[in-house]
């Protein structure tokens, strides 16, 4: 445990009390009132994910005086702003326990191996909230919401994320939570409470809006006849033959791809109604043209995502909305959803090893693990049965097994094979002092690869050696795939092991980017009923 | 699906209006009202666990017209009162999907049998909280809180439990939420507000309270001296040698005298601050006196105990404590910490299995699985380390593995012995129709068998055959250890597969009630200098 000096919530509201007016403070004096509330060594929680950050608050930690505040713990499901490190350099802050840092990895690692930053652990989302109720509670929650009231009452709009979670931990474990709001309102104007007044102790009107990040916008322009191939072999591969109704997407080109080919591709394979019913995700503007060609049942959000609050409030019987019209995201909720509820994750990632050991971390970075690891194992404690998970089980004790995809083009964008002998990640961690390599998600959760080459159904390798050869098989002209023993390749085939395109009745000359329910943002604007509001970095009219 | 009228929450609580005053319903209307919210096919979550029962509109669903409302699919935690299954033998329910039974897992097998109560699925909480989210969310709730205001703002005292799921996961699909409550108050005069108002349609008074089980507490005068022969065991074998510090615990004799002898016991071997520090882990009575001797540092709770209240709202620096001074527990937030931020879980079992497997299953009944599944397996997704994690891990790979502990005596109080070559529950599940067979934890989940012969490690067996050595060892005297090959225990003990009392350093003279940190329900009373306040059926004085 960090050195913590213990001080009482009444005694910590008596330091900041001056400056407020009921639970007011005035935006101006926000840094002086972080340093009455602030003890050295105190757990803090800020707020902040890998879309919704209280960057007011975070700005402000950020000017306290370190000979005031310092050897803070910090509490954190991302590090992704330039002022999160600020705070380790200018010894604000000592510690941090994390869960992603990705646009802040390179910085990260620095920082680590200059013995500036200490690393508590570096979790998944659902891991870190379930130790902060256990043991990494925090004294001072800095939170952020869309509108607050005078007696504390929170509005978080269509972005709740994580301020639920951070709100309780805290205000229920004797700490002190701080909101900045981007607009105060009077009691009872609120048009709903997503945290009530009594678990929030002081209200502050933020500089500007609170920082969003269109993380899980693709540009369908962007996805090339490479990625359609690649949908289409995990549509057949995959989806079709294991019957997969509830899944996950991770961010990025290759399953935006496959979103956009459902009522394309997918609708000609008659298979409307029988995969892709219950998802775990963000509102994806790829998923537009699912939704609105009656594909999907349910989505379950993360969080929100920028410019499809409007569409999202117009499918109510999609998203969960509250009675004020808008949606009501929960990060720990959707985490648990995407364990338990689900079939499938499939995602993306950087490289895989010999033994399928997938991971995002490149030489010099710690980019931390956000949700991956918890959407892509085989939750044991699962007990519902469903044909997917059935059919990937064990035969031995009838048990099903979830769907873990990873789906990556044998080389990347610069001519790297995603294919390697050995994970960057084995060195990036030693490097980094960390007591395990910080594998994404292991080999042996791993049940299937998809590549341009097909299909490897690592699920159905009954060794080790089975499994290598599976996934060397994947690998197709990289170095690594094209030292393998191609004599097994047949076999394998025979056995299941492999599916190539031809296998599955795809045909590479039919990857167009024709086959798009949407090819531009603007095709995404049209399907949504002129509702979606892209952001406009991505508009070109 | 369930066939499913599709009627807009508007709609549906035009039909209602004309009994409700605001959000008030009066008492004696709750039956009418329920007819009128309700639909033939309706999804309904009505609220109740092991411990909180909405019973007063159990009560009432249970008297509507089932000619009006039927063939409901029920969405519940657990099925523990008899009216729980009126609701299917008088039609009014036809489907039901829950997480635990043990009370009527008899009438449960037969209604099954009778093709009366169709089961959806048999989950362990955390995934039916995640399927309420996902694909189960609720047309209608019925929930239990302390007070209500004429807002719809709840108080749930320390018994939050499972409401705020059931509310958000109905509120935000579109769905009415009907609470009872124990007193209606007027708004602005709750002591916390637990569940925001504007997530609650329909407030009524309730005839009585809401019905509560003690079903945590145990009374030290029950726990015999094999109990406490095998607590030794546990402690100098698991705990100890693992240096598990943060664990749950379940009910039952066995681990309530691990829980009553660390503050003799663990602090004669000097353990305090070593092991058991966090506790995912009701407010067990039998706690107290380790609370009291400084080895606790946090709990977090699933729900509350009866009697505990006062005991637990002097202890804020334990418990999640509310502005009002009472507990604040929650169910889906314990079951996520005992999932991804515990070491260890350690439970009893009626059944054990020549593979490990376990069960509490018994022939003719079917009672579910509680919690026992989510927190009894190794979460794959888990990526923070702590020593005990490490330790158990695999050699390959570096990753650690979470402790999932049975302790068990070889043979029951009435001579049946508790190793058996197959589980009664692979009959119940066949008998039932169930697609898996209601294994409770696997036996490749299971890392340890305490038995009073000593512990098995079965983590370091590196086959299935030796796993079964170790537990046919473990097993001891019953036919099922009596048949194992003896030649071979030996070799397990010099590999450090299985530890008798001898190699552990504990002696059976030594296991004495004297030990017992508390003997009785008095002595617990003491402990918690005259705060805890048992129920009066186990006061003898």
């Amino acid at each position: 445990m960090s050195i913590t000096m213990t001080l009482g919530k009444k005694a910590r509201l008596a330091r900041v009390e001056p400056l407020l007016e009921g639970k007011v403070l005035p935006t101006e004096q926000t840094v002086q009132a972080l340093e009455a509330v602030l003890l050295p060594g105190d757990r803090v929680a800020l707020e902040g994910n890998n879309q919704k950050q209280a960057d007011f608050l975070s700005r402000c930690l950020a000017q306290v005086d370190p000979s005031v505040v310092h050897n803070l713990h910090m509490v954190m499901s991302c590090i992704t702003r330039p002022e999160h490190l600020d705070l380790f350099e200018a010894s604000i802050a000592a510690t941090a326990d994390f869960a992603y840092c990705g646009p802040q990895s390179l910085r990260v690692a620095q920082l680590i191996a200059d013995g500036v930053l200490k690393v508590g652990a570096i979790h998944t989302y659902l891991e870190l909230y379930a130790r902060m109720y256990l043991d990494l509670f925090p004294q001072v929650a800095l939170i952020a919401a869309d509108q607050g009231d005078t007696h504390g009452n929170l509005y978080t709009g269509p972005n709740t994320e994580d301020t639920p979670v951070v709100s309780e931990t805290t205000a229920f474990r004797g700490g002190v939570v701080i909101a900045q709001v981007n607009e105060l309102v009077e009691p009872a104007s609120l048009p709903r409470v997503d945290i009530p007044g009594d678990w929030v102790d002081v209200v502050v009107t933020a500089d500007r809006p609170y920082q969003l990040e269109a993380l899980f916008t693709r540009d369908p322009r962007q996805i090339n006849e490479v990625q359609i191939f690649m949908a289409m072999i995990a549509i057949r591969g995959v989806y079709e033959r294991h019957e997969v109704t509830s899944l996950n997407h991770g961010i990025g080109y290759d399953t935006a791809a496959i979103e956009l080919l459902l009522p394309t591709y997918g609708e000609s394979l008659g298979l409307r109604g029988k995969i892709c019913r219950d998802w775990a995700l963000n509102p994806h503007p790829t998923l537009i043209p699912a939704i609105e060609s009656g594909w999907v049942r349910s989505v379950m959000p993360f969080g929100n995502e920028v410019g499809m609050g409007a569409y999202v409030s117009s499918r109510p019987d999609i998203f969960p909305i509250g009675p004020d019209g808008t949606l009501r995201s929960n990060r720990m909720a959707a985490q648990a959803a995407g364990l338990y509820a689900t079939d499938m994750f499939i995602g993306s990632t950087l490289q895989i090893d010999a033994d399928g050991n997938s991971s995002t971390v490149t030489a010099g970075r710690v980019s931390g693990f956000g949700g991956a690891p918890n959407l892509g194992h085989d939750p044991r404690g699962r007990r519902h049965s469903t044909p997917a998970w059935l059919g990937t089980g064990a035969m031995s004790t009838g048990r099903g097994r979830k769907l873990v995809v990873q789906t990556v083009q044998t080389y990347g964008a610069k001519g790297t094979p995603h294919f390697v002998e050995s994970l960057d990640a084995v060195q990036a961690g030693k490097d980094a002092g960390l007591p395990v390599p910080p594998v994404m998600i292991y080999g042996d959760d791993i049940t299937h690869v998809v590549t341009e080459e097909g299909v490897a159904y690592l699920y159905k390798a009954r060794d080790l050696e089975e499994r290598r050869q599976a996934v060397a098989w994947a690998a197709g002209a990289t170095p690594f795939g094209l030292a393998r023993d191609r004599s097994k390749d047949d076999m394998m085939r025979r056995d299941g092991l492999i599916a190539s395109p031809e296998d599955l009745g795809v045909r590479r000359t039919d990857a167009r980017r024709s086959l798009l329910a949407a090819r531009s943002i603007a095709d995404l604007v049209e399907w949504s009923g002129g509702l979606y509001d892209p952001p406009s970095r991505l508009r070109d009219w």
